[in-house]
């Protein structure tokens, strides 16, 4: 099965499971995605401390609905897990429709999609429909079922590491909290499962990769508050995988500090790849909130398509399969990927001819005929990484200077080293 | 009365004054801000060396005018102080057109204007008229009465300070020796006045505040010889104060070194009140020019409005009431009061909570309800302060990087405070 | 005889010799030079190792043509010597057109242009022709006579040195191994020795001056080999001189550090003169490959007017003596010494007033009647440096921050230090 056929395989199994925080859905997702990237899970009980949180307790839905006064089923959980506001508390009774409004959502300016509202830390019911259902909802008592209940259990982390022959860590983040929700949520945890995939048969890796599949927010903070030292310690580039399923070109977030390894990857990597967009850290937005928070200022980044927020479907109905693209989750899977070989190859070259040019023709390594217009683009690129391999400059720095693609940059690297021309500083 | 009708009443008792480099005008008019603005007086007598320079003598303007060949009188400095060459040495006699005429300045390009003309450092007189009234001469023999003398005396400097729980200060400098012009310069010690009356309201000031009313050029080279030492231990942040009464829009001035507090407090300011103009330091212009000497390198910028020079009723006679606006002079104190607190302000926070997020919901530091397009500005100026209060970056820092308003950041921090999530590194 | 005719003279006696990296064109064309420009020959035999490089054999072509079908002589070496391939092995024999076709070069998007074309490194023969004419050839057979010769016998390097009062050096590289070509490479040579000339008799010089001829890559090898030392000790700016002579505008390509002396004379005379081009370094092009290889990192730039590569004539035989200019060529002259003015006048004045402007007027050194507008550009010149000579800034420096020309500055320092305001640190 092709790797296109096999996301969209994976999304339809994920798609109907409601998840949250916590609870059965979250499980049963981290479940099917160890098909693929097998993971560890770490358990963090509800009411632990976690750094300054407090671990919510967990959430169970059964069914949510509302029967009009002519009988109609309405806001079916069971039909749309969105229709139900996360985390809502029980709710069981018969109130008229204004005394009803206040828990009902929807929005007014995109009448036919159904809201995304969760209500984590006020306690709360509420149900979501498109506005024009609200709109037609006829006067009169309805009928309120929310078979909810919050209770003691976990919130859990799953995690799988790839070792390297270095104690270096590359890190990639996900989250899977969202219920029905497509590029945000379901393309991150689906492009990390099959990049994990393609990580895994890649051989002599000098570099250990992490990946971790969390409850955005809490997770990231239970997971700091195990592994934070590790990673202030060990990582040299991590990255938020969110919303990188869609059809936009790739948006790159800085890190905090804006000029780490990460970050000079991801502008390498996307710069070869066409247009995209690059955009400074800002302290909204994903996990990079706690990666990125002062006392870890790690060096993390976030490679997206179509950012969160700058798209209308975003955290409605309307984020689902039909929004996003297999083709294209692919092509961020590829972009991902090609980071890890710009991160694997990012060597310090040292040449060994540094005194003048060494005497290319004399070793077969360029064709020389007097007319300079002819030289290939890997020449050029050869006599960059010679000109620039004095030790003091990583490969990234090469291609950062010279405009030259890495793709050839690193290529041409290992002839010239096969030529004894190089060697690793 | 209010702020404008204060600055207007002020005005006109000044306008009417013969102020120079020294003498009665000059003092008098010291003696009317002092009602404002209580200035102790620092003498410079006429002779004395003074850094580079050597006091000028004092001089006396009693009176001035021509009767032209017809009997009429003309170039009357009595009804406009313009008309005679500031400085001018006496003179008194009957002079025919022609050898009058080396005598007699306008402005060719501005023919109904009076150009204000000075002769400090070159022994001369001479008289200024509009170029309409030149080109009308009638031929024949003038009277000429140039009323003056030049006799030891003193250049004297008006100082007020407003002392703060600190011994650092921040310092405002501005010229009184213009006689009747309006925008450049009586605009200056006006809103200096006004200011001053301003801060010294100001509770719990960290800085004092120091208020020079001087000279151009003499007056700030006495001015730095018995204070230039204090001054370079003591001045965080120093600011001249000219042209700041039209209608344009803000300009900055940098100092030398164009990135001191003083740089940094004004960009702040005026990037969150609109449409302005940062220029970089020359050393032409006022006294930023003593100020910015390499011998003192101060950290010392210049507000304005529209800039000395770039208006054509500078040094005309058409810079009067017509031209200022006392409304847009309370804009101007506002803008330096906006700096006063840009300054007052400046904390380097620390965090209380460094890794990752504080938990702001447990706090009811802000409402989350799943939709972050729902985040209000204040909001997210908590975030900002919060991701960078890592003792590291003053609050200005924080201003410049997120693009949050200064005064937003500033509030915000309070809160941040009281919740127990900031302290003062 | 003036400039421009001199460089024609000399350009008319350079134009018809054979040169290639070595051999008897090459000689008498360092003779012809030395002429102007003495200079000592640095020998270096075939065979010998220089740095990575080794020393080729010589080569001397005596003659070479073609004999066609119909007995008419065609690619006559003797009537263009671009007819023949540099460094072509010897050939003597008869070949149908078609077997001869592999050894025939010409330009078919440039049919009347007779291309230039070397074999340096790969034992090789061939014939260059125009486009027109190959496509003109019968079929049939083909006498060929290529009389040459590899032999053992030298690289040489011309090198001239005009020493000044201290051990520090600028340095000027141009190559001389292109046959009958005129911007690239005749100018360079031309405007070399001229620029001796011209330098020779600037009195006091305080920097020593070297000049070196070469051929392209090998003879820098070469020259690097036995003077790299000293080079990297003692030289503060190089420049290429190459493709100088057009009627384009000027540019100069950095050097690989980009901000060195060299980068900076450069930068502050062009922006003076006019339009112009600033290129980043790259280690393609000329023996800036060889100055700037990582070993040596010299202040090495390239001062060109239309560079290689970027106009159609480039190596061809329309870079005749109708491309290049005379006048353009004594222009580069000028730029080239304003460099030098530039390098020879970059003092660290130090101001013998430094706390508040010293008083001007006092000293007659400027006028001042209280209109700025007045101000003349050298007294605006005067304030800068005043300013800025603190000791710490060069004079290029002040240029640099202030956009004064430079030529006011050096010359306005001449009469502040006359007046005793500087003195040099």
């Amino acid at each position: 099965m092709d790797l296109k056929n096999s996301l969209e395989t994976y999304f339809d199994r994920l798609w109907p499971l409601c998840r949250s925080l916590t609870g059965e859905g979250y499980r049963r997702s981290l479940d099917i995605l160890s098909e693929v990237m097998p993971m560890e899970r770490l358990k963090f009980e509800s009411g632990r401390r976690v750094l300054d949180w407090i671990v919510p307790k967990e959430w169970i839905a059964r069914d949510a609905y509302l029967i009009d006064p002519n009988g109609v089923k309405r806001a079916d959980f069971k039909s749309n897990n969105l229709h139900l506001v996360g985390y809502s508390i029980p709710f069981n009774g018969t109130l008229n429709l204004s005394d009803l409004r206040p828990h009902l959502h929807s929005i007014p300016a995109q009448p036919d999609a159904i809201p995304y509202v969760i209500s984590y830390y006020t306690e709360a019911w509420g149900l979501c429909m498109t506005h024009r259902e609200l709109q037609s909802l006829p006067e009169g008592d309805y009928q309120v079922v929310v078979d909810t209940e919050l209770t003691d259990g976990h919130v859990e982390v799953g995690e799988a590491v790839l070792p390297g022959s270095t104690d270096r860590e590359i890190f990639f983040s996900t989250n899977l909290c969202h219920p029905s929700l497509a590029n945000n949520e379901l393309s991150g945890p689906l492009v990390m499962a099959f990049l994990y995939d393609r990580i895994a048969s890649l051989p002599n890796r000098r570099f250990s990769y992490r990946f971790v599949v969390a409850p955005e927010t809490i997770g990231a903070v239970c997971y700091l508050s195990v592994r934070g030292d590790h990673l202030k310690q060990r990582m040299d580039a991590g990255f938020q995988m969110t919303c990188i399923g869609d059809r936009g070109h790739f948006t790159y977030k800085l890190s905090r500090r804006g000029d780490t390894l990460a970050d000079r990857a991801a502008r390498l990597v996307l710069r070869d790849m066409g247009p995209h967009e690059i955009i400074p850290f800002d302290p909204l937005g994903s996990d990079e909130r706690q990666y990125c928070s002062p006392g870890f200022d790690l060096p993390f980044g976030s490679l997206m398509r179509t950012r969160y927020m700058r798209y209308p479907e975003y955290h409605t109905s309307l984020d689902n399969k039909d929004f996003i693209s297999f083709e294209a989750m692919t092509g961020s899977i590829d972009a991902y990927f090609g980071m890890v070989c710009a991160l694997e190859n990012n060597v310090r070259w040292r040449g060994t001819v540094l005194d003048g040019e060494p005497q290319m023709g004399r070793r077969g390594l360029y064709i020389t005929n007097g007319t300079p217009q002819g030289k290939q683009d890997r020449d050029r690129a050869k006599f960059w990484v010679l000109n620039l391999a004095d030790g003091a400059n990583d490969l990234m720095h090469i291609a950062e200077r010279s405009g030259q693609p890495l793709k050839t940059l690193i290529s041409v690297s290992a002839e010239l080293r096969t030529a004894g021309l190089l060697r690793e500083e």
